[in-house]
């Protein structure tokens, strides 16, 4: 959903910052949709990043920018612990060492997307920039371990790295899925869209969110601010919206009315509370804004963005 | 050098914790001396842990301990960045996975070793348990992911993993060696051999020490407390002595007196200088501390250690 949005926002632009751009690969393990009325060249590769070689090809045009968000998430990263292992990690380190294995000139900047699922609880009602990375799922383990690879390897000169630590995204277009934050972005959505939504824990429930359109932006700004100010620091915890379900529910009335808020149902689910029971809640995400990343101001815009993005565009 | 004290220790008690030792098996990539007098068998076994197939055979016997100390030191894995990935990253996860493909019932004790390098600049005067990890060398990267990947398999229940980051280890026996931080021990070492020494640093540089007794007694804890009180927290900073250079000459002049320290010929090198400048000084070690870990007084039993156990034995 995230690499959709980008490459649709980017054949919009038609240039990445100040520059324009002049060609466009994709490259996915399902046949990825090259952009419509693109005005650059866009070709698509049908490829697993994950099989030795594949990396290799990628570079072999020498990209000057390269956005990877290839990841096996976390529900299935915990069920295939293999695959989520050779995904989220080997498949990262085979981009990495392809670019190190290039000539010394090239340094591409390399952006890539991390999770706030690499802090573990316990976790103080704000996670500041230096909380420490003690993921508590393979998923997160797997995040971290390549958020402290692709650091290495800047520090060393082989490629400009920049890893954004995405908030939950919502709210997410598209079907339900069987995600345990799936919820957060259901009870908003179907309602919109005339539909019954089930909320599996209690509306006090407090967790960190950006808009899809933000996290868009944070990677075009990722993409194109001064890595000098980053030092060797390279993982940035994304700015984001701290808000309750009520706070989500309250903002859907505002944009839907009493009668949207009435589609949603409240059947508590324990599996699904304990597991956000152990996520975090919010961030002073400083060094991120600092360096001009920039949120969603609250869940109403997060909600009126998905309208906007999502709803009016049919 | 861990290797073989613990080696010579394990043969020494003929235990570990209340359980006797029935079976040592030694693997290096050269060949390991075997322990005289052990009241247990040994065998030894030259092989790669880096290289596939190997890890599977070592735990095909199923040890119900496991020490992994093999690793390739900051220099080297600054310089050669692939043998550094190769072993201090990848062959520990052979390991991991191998034992992780054992059946179901079968979960072993494995300790390993890291290192403070996890740990990178800004440093406050005291760092505390908490700290984030931001490694600034190859070596902190490769042990800090691995410590990563040990706790994500402890905590699925492949295995029962404990890391522990041991301080600089000094007065370390034998030759002088062209690691950076060479000169804590030759400067006490030396002097105490009758030889000349060179300090290329300040008397005011604060670092953070362990003796080698200290080391392998923090193994063998590690070996045996309940692992059940770590929780999810699999890597613990050791305990140790922080001290400067003028505390160790100190502790040398109590020790050889005026004639040892007049050894010590201080000729200063920028490079070694700027290093140095980029470590650690001190640690609030408290978890391993509540934990039972148990480190040197302070420098004074430092070089006692190093003159009962290297001195009187000869």
């Amino acid at each position: 959903m995230v690499g959709r949005k980008l490459v649709e926002r980017l054949a919009r632009d038609g240039r990445l910052g100040a520059e324009p751009i002049s060609q466009l690969s994709l490259v996915d393990v399902g046949a990825p949709d090259p952009p419509r009325d693109a005005p650059f060249a866009v070709d698509s590769t049908v490829a697993d990043l994950a099989e030795p070689g594949v990396a290799n090809g990628i570079v072999a045009a020498r990209p000057d920018v390269v956005f990877h968000l290839a990841a096996v998430v976390s529900g299935e990263a915990e069920a295939d612990l293999e695959k989520g292992y050779r995904v989220n990690l080997d498949a990262t380190r085979l981009l990495l060492d392809a670019i190190r294995e290039c000539d010394e000139g090239y340094c591409p900047r390399l952006i890539s997307t991390s999770s706030i699922a690499v802090f573990g609880p316990p976790f103080p009602d704000v996670i500041d920039d230096d909380h420490l990375t003690t993921p508590a799922t393979s998923y997160g383990t797997q995040k971290a371990m390549t958020e402290l690879l692709l650091s290495d390897y800047s520090r060393r000169g082989f490629l400009d790295g920049v890893v954004i630590r995405l908030p939950t995204i919502a709210v997410r277009p598209g079907k339900p899925n069987l995600a345990a934050s799936g919820f957060f972005s259901s009870i908003v959505r179907e309602p919109l869209n005339g539909q019954d939504a089930v909320l599996p824990v209690s509306t006090d429930v407090r967790h960190w969110f950006a808009s899809p359109r933000s996290a868009i932006g944070f990677l075009l700004h990722a993409a194109t601010l001064d890595s000098g100010q980053l030092g060797d620091r390279r993982c940035l915890t994304m700015p984001g919206v701290s808000a309750t379900v009520a706070d989500e529910i309250e903002a859907l009335r505002r944009v839907g009315g009493e009668e949207a808020v009435r589609r949603i149902r409240h059947e508590p689910d324990e599996t699904i509370m304990r597991i956000v029971s152990g996520w975090p809640r919010a961030f002073d995400a400083r060094r991120a804004r600092d360096l001009g990343f920039q949120a969603d101001a609250d869940f109403d815009e997060i909600v009126r963005v998905y309208v906007e993005d999502e709803l009016d565009r049919r």
